[in-house]
């Protein structure tokens, strides 16, 4: 089966907004083997949607629309498609009553535009959109598949994963499963060095390394008939990779270092307290992205002038005035510090530069602190991050949330 | 002059990586008057860029390839344009020459497959490529223009300013230049309702709204011989949309919320401090992703549970008794509990049910307070968002900052 994009937006075409959108769509149908061959972007203008729409159709089995779908004059994706296959609008009462129903829960008048949302064209169904008010819109024509989603990529992405990639998953022959494997201070060069035999020799599952910022993932994807006969076909290969690079290996798929973290807090009814100062509230926030923290989490503080960290953490001011703020001495004091004002059985502190100013010879901008402390041991791990200040903050979380990590589970174990 | 880009790479179709050329190259062009019609994404295969090669040429002006100039054998960008136009290859010797020093400096062995890089199409010029191997291609066809450039960004980018943009720009008669107006408060339906006859009614400004998480905008665009005529164009109609909705305008262009907060608080010498329950630390973390935001941001304090609000808060056992943490009484004893502990001039406070646990029918998932408090002054706002646990933190912390903007704002003029 052959798919591809379309993208309808002006604000494409003039550079504002990336077509991220294409990417994520790519991405989920590669996993049930729909092969995509093209992604277009077009503007928002008839005559032009109607020819690439054209060109489509002769090229592909399902077309994927994003974008076009709002309550606005220049939203035309609905009415071209309708018009170019001679399938009239119609208003569906369910999707009406979804869009008058948001508008109440928002407690805001819903608009005369807003009912041209609920028109289909005949003879399609529409898609669920639990994040705005335009459904998306699913038509059989002949063999053609056509879906038109929203395009803000947090309206579309949901309606993809809990729709679309179902849907089409049963007119697939083949599933395509792919297996993630996660690496933390590992560099992707030394990593495929080590694999690399694996790599070349095979075709079916493939292994492709991919490096992002502060970590290395391994992709293992095989192709096969049904799930089974393809998780068949990786586990060998992971078993492997597992024992040539296990020590570096720390989660799967999309789990996230806080989920699991925070799993490992939860499992073993560890509570937590966390000090900030450069990070500024960025360890916390992504901690407590996780739903059922507040079992375990019982404060964070950002303490981001010195006297915060004396009147919260008790950090002493000799402390201060004699190593500074940005030191392996402030560091150890924050985390002891917030530990024992919360109460809890961990506590975590980061303490660094996260410029662009603040920086020194002796001491510059990604020179961080993290602290950990528990009942029986304090540590401080000294770093020199690069980056840009929003690069720091994140590394410097990933690293904090790494050495939780190792530490619950080399006392868990 | 239409244009149009045409990236080949089947990493892009497999959704490894996001076509970012396409928004780079899209805005440079619109700097210069230059209109961007399509985006396409292609695979390395031959017969389909073949086939959208030939479109492009039926449709465009300028066509501007990205990607497919490398050494291996899945690099056909020029083997197919140069096949497709009947152009042969030749050898580049300046070219050749570069690359050899390239990797002379290396120090690294250069490869046979590296002398297909110094290949051109018969009748072409090459583009000084200063970041990698493979020289960009210039091809005047008939009316048409043809430009190919290699596919990573970094040694895209500096070829399209430093050459193509200069080039395309003598051919160029007009400027575009456009001016965003940023909303909060004003759904995107509403928004357009209230300026309705003015988006119909012009052409030159264009006016387009889009609606993103939270906010909607106004993206004013005019077409012009130079960039102060544009900006004439421009100001008229942006000061009847100001005229009419001004009171949800908060800001401009590329502005962030927070960019604009510190601003305010930095100019006017404010100190502030945050008290964050539901939010979990994402206000502090945004607001310190500002640089030189330490001059006023004392600290932050994730109260997770009842027992920090008391300690660090001074938020009464009565009220949370009485109350419960999500309501006005305590979000107000929070704003000023942090206010006067971290002795600033500003206290903020933002308590709620982030979900997905946690809600009953008299206080749903979705229910936040925003407190306030200054040295006159304590205000709670009650807000029942929508969305999932993390859209509920992303609007609690949008409401707080547009709060902190409007306050500042009120008492600042």
């Amino acid at each position: 089966m052959r798919a591809e994009t379309i993208a309808v937006g002006s604000e494409l075409l003039l550079g504002q907004i990336s077509n991220t959108n294409a990417q994520i769509i790519s991405r989920a149908l590669q996993e049930i083997g729909v092969d995509v061959y093209y992604h277009t972007c077009v503007g928002d203008n008839e005559e032009r949607i109607k020819q690439v729409f054209k060109i489509a159709l002769e090229r592909s089995d399902v077309i994927i629309f994003t974008g076009g779908l709002g309550p606005t004059l220049d939203d035309l994706t609905k009415e071209t498609v309708s018009s170019f296959l001679n399938l009239p609008l119609q208003l569906d009462e369910p999707s009406l009553e979804r869009i008058k129903d948001y508008f109440k829960k928002k407690g805001k008048p819903m608009t005369q535009n807003n009912y041209k949302q609920a028109l289909l064209p005949e003879g399609s169904s529409p898609i669920l959109n639990r994040k705005g008010t335009a459904p998306g819109v699913l038509l059989k024509y002949g063999e053609k598949i056509i879906i038109m989603l929203p395009g803000p990529p947090f309206e579309m992405e949901p309606m993809l994963t809990e729709s679309v990639i179902p849907y089409l998953a049963k007119s697939s022959q083949n599933t395509i499963f792919s297996r993630v494997l996660k690496f933390y201070e590992i560099g992707e060069s030394l990593l495929e060095e080590k694999i690399k035999d694996l790599i070349v020799g095979q075709s079916n599952p493939t292994i492709a390394p991919l490096a992002k910022m502060g970590e290395v993932t391994l992709r293992i994807t095989a192709k096969a008939e049904d799930i089974e006969t393809a998780r068949n076909l990786i586990r060998p290969v992971e078993e492997e990779i597992v024992k040539r690079v296990g020590q570096y290996l720390y989660g799967f798929d999309n789990e996230s270092i806080e989920e699991i973290v925070a799993g490992l807090l939860l499992t073993s009814k560890k509570s937590i307290s966390i000090a900030e100062s450069c990070t500024g509230g960025l360890m916390a926030h992504k901690l407590t992205n996780i739903p059922g923290i507040s079992e375990v989490f019982e404060r964070g503080v950002v303490s981001y002038s010195n006297r915060a960290k004396q009147e919260l953490l008790n950090v002493k001011a000799e402390t201060l005035g004699e190593y500074g703020a940005v030191s392996e001495q402030t560091a150890m004091e924050m985390a002891q510090g917030i530990r024992i004002t919360a109460n809890t059985d961990i506590g975590v502190s980061i303490t660094g530069i996260a410029g662009p100013g603040g920086g020194s010879p002796e001491k510059p901008v990604g020179l961080v602190y993290i602290g950990y402390a528990d009942s029986k041991t304090v540590i401080v791990e000294k770093h020199l991050f690069t980056g840009d200040r929003m690069d720091i903050k994140q590394r410097s979380v990933d690293a904090a949330l790494h050495m939780v990590r190792r530490m619950l589970k080399g006392s868990g174990d």
